[in-house]
């Protein structure tokens, strides 16, 4: 059965959230929620869920589906091809309206409950249909966290679960089975035993909330964003281990390093299953491959923190600023030869700049060019301040050849030769080369323009940066001309 | 002081990580280890640091220090501006060896233990300068991970505290004040609760470790890299506040949702200092502004991690491929008409795309003309399957004309006229506008080469390719021709 419609059982934080996914995602949703604010509260998740999407892909979205808040349970269950309910943690009104449902949907529809931990079996006792019952549990904000945590009962049938584990993958998300039927399935049982040691650390005054929180998100938080806590052990145990690791670490567990020290016996029996599952999950990878494919992570959460400005991704943006701080020293140090074309770019081709071929995907010369025409700005005085000051050159025009490809991890760097200049223009010639071997792989000629951004005009440069232009365009003349300097693009002329 | 050079005590993975953050920020490294492996073993890690350093950052790192590994603590000791010890977690050994530092090195050094959770007060026991010493405690690999936790024991000195997280700041890292002297400092405290948790549901079959780490990385792991578990709940709380999430969500601190429920009694005392703590943490953010923040740094996660294929970033890929493959369909659908340019691409501005100005940088325009360009090649039936086949085209020649700034989350969109065709070229002009106004903002003319890309050489496109090429070029011969195709850069001619 294809699901165009879903009905949703609750309209609360979580409940919008499962609207919004599933409305962007292309499906149509009828919601009931007793709350007169519904509307507005629904609209404004909406509304962060639009924009996040936004900013996730450019992949194309279907057109979004029809959301429609309805009265009462029954008109969000009859026409629905599933059935998600995101009540408050009640289990008596939860059975209740699920028993509702139940008797309203066709009966072929899957009804799941978005309980953070509430028994299923329980929460199915009172359904007609028990056995097309499971927990579907999702995480804050829905649109966007991938897990759900599908648990059945005691009456639900394999058939039910699988059909909620298909239908939540077409939303993009990360279905995980949890198997044993248990109070707060697993990830709330590791979040509750956190929450509690944190909340026992404010009230024995060790931390505060913003503390704690910083203790999380610049460490260990850092790391649990892509693997867990056992293949990080791993990693950290290297070559002798997880048995080696439990050796050592183990009995650091009855040590005082929680509030709560009841933990189960390391007995052989327990020791044997967790090197087994330790095992089975770092398959054949080795700890060295392991260990790169952590930084690797590790870099792209910094990374992607750093384009945010926040957590983590301050600390590399503060230590990126230090480096940076350095670097006229080393220019100066570097003493520059203006008489042959500028030396000022040295770079890599980075693992994100490159396409499923490995080679360095168009986009990026450019990028690179562009860093060499801020160098060259930076090296006649044209610099960070300057542009603070409200003056900068911006480029009007650009010509790329393209020569040979390059792959991830080379070295490369970059000349440049001014062509010409007058008050307000600087015509560049940069070459791209291989650092290795000197291969040429591209040039660029570009025609800069000195701009007052302020007034958003071109205007002549202020005479420091006029001097500086003037001393490099006289050393550059007698260079010889670029062959590719000047190009027009064409079709060749037929051959006869 | 300036600190040149740093003692390091014991090599393990925690020692050899400090001898890689500091050697790759150009700090001389004097390290001690008894094990005849240490040299290889540091080597590794080193050459980790340095390929995650390059994939890190373009920002330049200065030359790196030397790294010399020495028989005796004394010796490193003796000329070190800052000494780190990294021992196994035993507290004789260290404080042995601490005081032999501690005898070893000059007065006004600072000396600091990596400890995960010792007391400082009794490894400083038997210092003889025990003011200067403090627990500086980092996280694998030390190298990356931006937090050190900075405890002093009763004898440490206000002083030595900040000279330690000053120079820690110098590295790149985030030093957290833990002001209370406690068993596990904050981070390990957090990270046994939870592991411990872990260790329970493995024990009881509950879930695999592999299903645990899924729990976490696929779930609130994915939060954690940026806020911790009292700002998460705040945000969940929304509008009604904190003090309202814990009438919600206190109960359930005493149900059966972890393994070990003793949690502190919430009194109105500590609810008041949880409050007054979440408060403070969130300033003057409105939770609007909060859930935004939230989903900036999850949506940056994801893409990251979506760079590596990996984890969380791999159920991303999943879903923009459903989504790719319903294009097809969908550009059917529209119905492109080839009696006018080429309109196949319509994007958005992205927030990584932008300037310190919230100007589009230069190389996103090349991005998006080669986007177009790959969409032209999608539409004349050179599609990914017909690149799987070995087959493409390359771009050889590049004019970009600027004419307009545009900004952040602005919508764009391109033509693309066709000027010219043979058997192995496609000659291309697109322009780009804002969508809201048609502006234009920028032109690029190219030349696209058919290329065997195993043979790497120039060869004509297979014929369904060609005969759809032929059918476009016709239709656009009678279109007429850009004024800005075909031109060359040069310096205007100056005026008399």
């Amino acid at each position: 059965m294809k699901i165009r419609t879903i009905g949703l059982i609750g309209g609360g934080v979580i409940g919008a959230g499962w609207a919004a996914r599933a409305a962007l995602n292309g499906l149509n949703v009828r919601l009931c929620d007793p709350d007169p604010e519904a509307e507005r509260k629904i609209a404004a998740v909406m509304a962060n869920a639009r924009r996040a999407y936004s900013r996730m892909t450019i992949a194309p979205f279907p057109p979004a589906g029809e959301l429609r808040i309805v009265a009462t349970v029954e008109e969000a269950a009859t026409d629905a091809d599933f059935i998600q309910e995101s009540l408050p943690e009640r289990e008596d009104l939860k059975i209740e309206l699920l028993a509702r449902a139940d008797r309203a949907a066709r009966p072929e529809v899957v009804i799941a409950s978005s309980t953070s931990g509430l028994l299923p079996s329980r929460l199915q006792s009172r359904m007609g249909r028990p056995e097309r019952f499971t927990v579907g549990h999702p995480f804050n904000p829905v649109y966007l966290m991938p897990l759900v945590e599908v648990c059945g009962g005691a009456r639900t049938t394999a058939a039910t679960k699988e059909r909620a584990m298909a239908f939540y993958r077409t939303l993009g998300m990360h279905p995980l089975h949890v198997r044993k039927e248990v109070d707060g399935f697993i990830a709330d049982r590791l979040m509750e035993a956190l929450w509690r040691e944190a909340l026992w650390m404010i009230n024995d005054d060790v931390a505060t909330a913003t503390e704690i929180d910083d203790a999380m998100r610049f460490g260990p938080g850092l790391r649990w964003a892509f693997m867990g806590t056992f293949l990080i052990y791993r990693i950290a145990a290297g070559e002798p281990g997880m048995r080696h690791f439990m050796a050592q670490f183990g009995p650091s567990l009855k040590w005082p390093w929680s509030k709560l020290t009841d933990v189960p016996d390391l007995t052989d029996a327990l020791l044997d299953k967790l090197v087994a599952q330790s095992d089975a999950q770092a398959g054949t990878a080795t700890i060295r491959e392991l260990e790169r494919l952590r930084d690797d992570c590790l870099v792209a959460v910094l990374q992607g923190l750093k384009g945010r400005g926040f957590a983590a991704g301050a600390t590399l943006a503060a230590l990126e600023q230090q480096l940076y701080q350095r670097l006229p020293a080393m220019a100066a140090a570097a003493k520059v030869d203006e008489t042959q074309p500028l030396r000022l770019l040295k770079s890599r081709v980075e693992p994100g700049w490159v396409d499923y071929n490995g080679h360095m995907t168009e986009s990026r010369y450019l990028q690179l060019f562009s860093d060499a025409s801020d160098a060259v700005m930076a090296h006649i005085g044209a610099d960070t301040a300057y542009v603070a000051g409200g003056f900068s050159f911006y480029t009007a025009e650009t010509h790329i050849m393209h020569k040979r490809e390059v792959k991830e991890g080379e070295a490369v760097q970059a000349t440049t030769q001014l062509l010409g200049a007058d008050d307000k223009r600087l015509h560049l010639f940069h070459a791209l080369y291989r650092t290795r071997d000197e291969t040429l792989l591209a040039s660029a000629e570009q025609m800069l323009l000195h701009v007052d951004m302020k007034a958003n005009r071109a205007c002549p440069a202020l005479p420091g940066v006029r001097a500086n232009v003037l001393r490099l365009a006289q050393a550059h003349a007698g260079l010889p001309r670029p062959a590719d300097a000047g190009r027009r693009i064409a079709m060749p002329a037929p051959k006869n």
